[in-house]
């Protein structure tokens, strides 16, 4: 019998197009997806998964298997303390969307949106999982385009300066200061405007993207101090509009000198 | 008439199965490949592109136009103009490929290993030629897995601990210092053995991987302290076995908290 098998397949950040040969291959071969739902319309997350899936393997014959995304308490408890939480309580539900849905030599697939290794959970949801001994499956990981790599192409920009570090970090870090040591920062999860700190500079040039790659694409690029408030203003009526955003951005500060 | 087109296609770090269904649908329309052809054992790069297209475009028809690739010189001269001068040499020669293979209507592509928007130049060096104004052409961008996404997937791991910043940088600045504020670091262009200052550390972790996704990958993965050497001695055989090595890691150091 084949081995039974997790797949961690990542999908890019929405354009069907992004997606890897082998990531179709094993969409194609899987026997059944899990769907982590959320709650509120950023379900149009998992409808975005139904997409790809009908662009690339449009014979159907997978089954789908869902499950509420169970989401982050926010309470007076630490960040830290809340996301450990968060995580127990996501490997519970996954390791039963498993146990439920997969038979012994088949393979299941969890899609996810951009690249499994940056800021997403299932790669240590899946880690625990197996820890806990439970179930016995193989798990294979898939790269994907994230919506950096997507963003960056769509402006044709490099990410780093010649010779120089980027720095992949959150809003709510960007918030409380700007990364040391370097002048080029992406940031992702930024829930708070958290360029904004900086719309005085003058050196600083912004490419801001969202929905980076489908239909509903925007892209903002220019000196910051120009299109900061241009930027807020598109975030928040596509906010409205959709119900839920989805953007990456990268901000570049001027070198003195090149060291 | 068709607009001149010039395609900038992320290929991968060297798995077929890593290439996008959109890089594939490029390489399939263009017309000729661009290739600068390293003068040492560097060249091999070359053929691993022609491996890819081998694999994606079996039925060829294509043209194949090559250059040799313009070295940096080593000089005493500061490290920003070395760069410029040779990011000018770089741009005249892939301004007489272009004006003497793309003929008017034409689609010329250049196959960029990894992801274009990472320590690659030839997203900068086709901007510089179309800011010349000699040639006229349309540009387009295709991203790509990076070797950084290759080998977190092969690895089963994320870049980023929860909601942490990750740092991407070179060996040169990781030799001069540990980045302030991260604790994640990732690597790239490593010809020196940077990871060797932070052997003694205890708390810090490695993910190492040459030539990731080929067939000569190697991974190591372990605590710095227990593996570096072993490291420094795989890489050295490698480089003298292959002629030269293509590396990438992960360096994860313990978080006193998650703040």
């Amino acid at each position: 019998m084949d081995a039974t098998r997790v797949e961690i397949i990542g999908i890019g950040a929405g354009d069907p197009d992004h997606v890897t040969v082998g990531a179709v291959a094993a969409m194609t071969r899987a026997d059944v997806f899990f769907f982590l739902d959320k709650p509120d319309a950023a379900g149009e997350l998992s409808d975005l998964r139904q997409v790809i899936l009908d662009a690339h393997v449009p014979a159907g014959g997978y089954r789908l298997a869902r499950v509420q995304d169970p989401q982050r308490v926010r309470t007076e408890a630490g960040y830290g303390e809340a996301v450990a939480d968060w995580r127990k309580r996501r490997a519970d539900a996954c390791e039963r969307l498993i146990a439920d849905n997969l038979a012994p030599g088949e393979t299941g697939a969890f899609l996810v949106w951009g690249d499994p290794s940056l800021y997403d959970s299932i790669i240590s949801v899946v880690d625990d999982i197996r820890a806990r001994g439970n179930l016995e499956f193989e798990v294979l990981v898939h790269p994907g385009i994230s919506s950096v790599s997507a963003l960056a192409a769509r402006c044709h920009t490099t990410l780093n300066q010649v010779g120089g570090a980027v720095q992949v970090t959150t809003g709510r870090r960007l918030e409380q200061a700007w990364p040391d040591g370097v002048d080029d920062v992406v940031v992702m999860l930024d829930a708070r405007d958290a360029y904004l700190a900086y719309a005085n500079d003058p050196d600083i040039h912004i490419h801001w993207g969202a929905y980076v790659g489908t239909a509903d694409e925007i892209i903002v690029s220019g000196p910051l101090s120009e299109v900061a408030e241009q930027i807020r203003d598109t975030r928040e009526k596509a906010r409205q509009d959709k119900g839920w955003i989805m953007d990456t951005y990268l901000l570049r500060r001027k070198r003195s000198s090149v060291d």
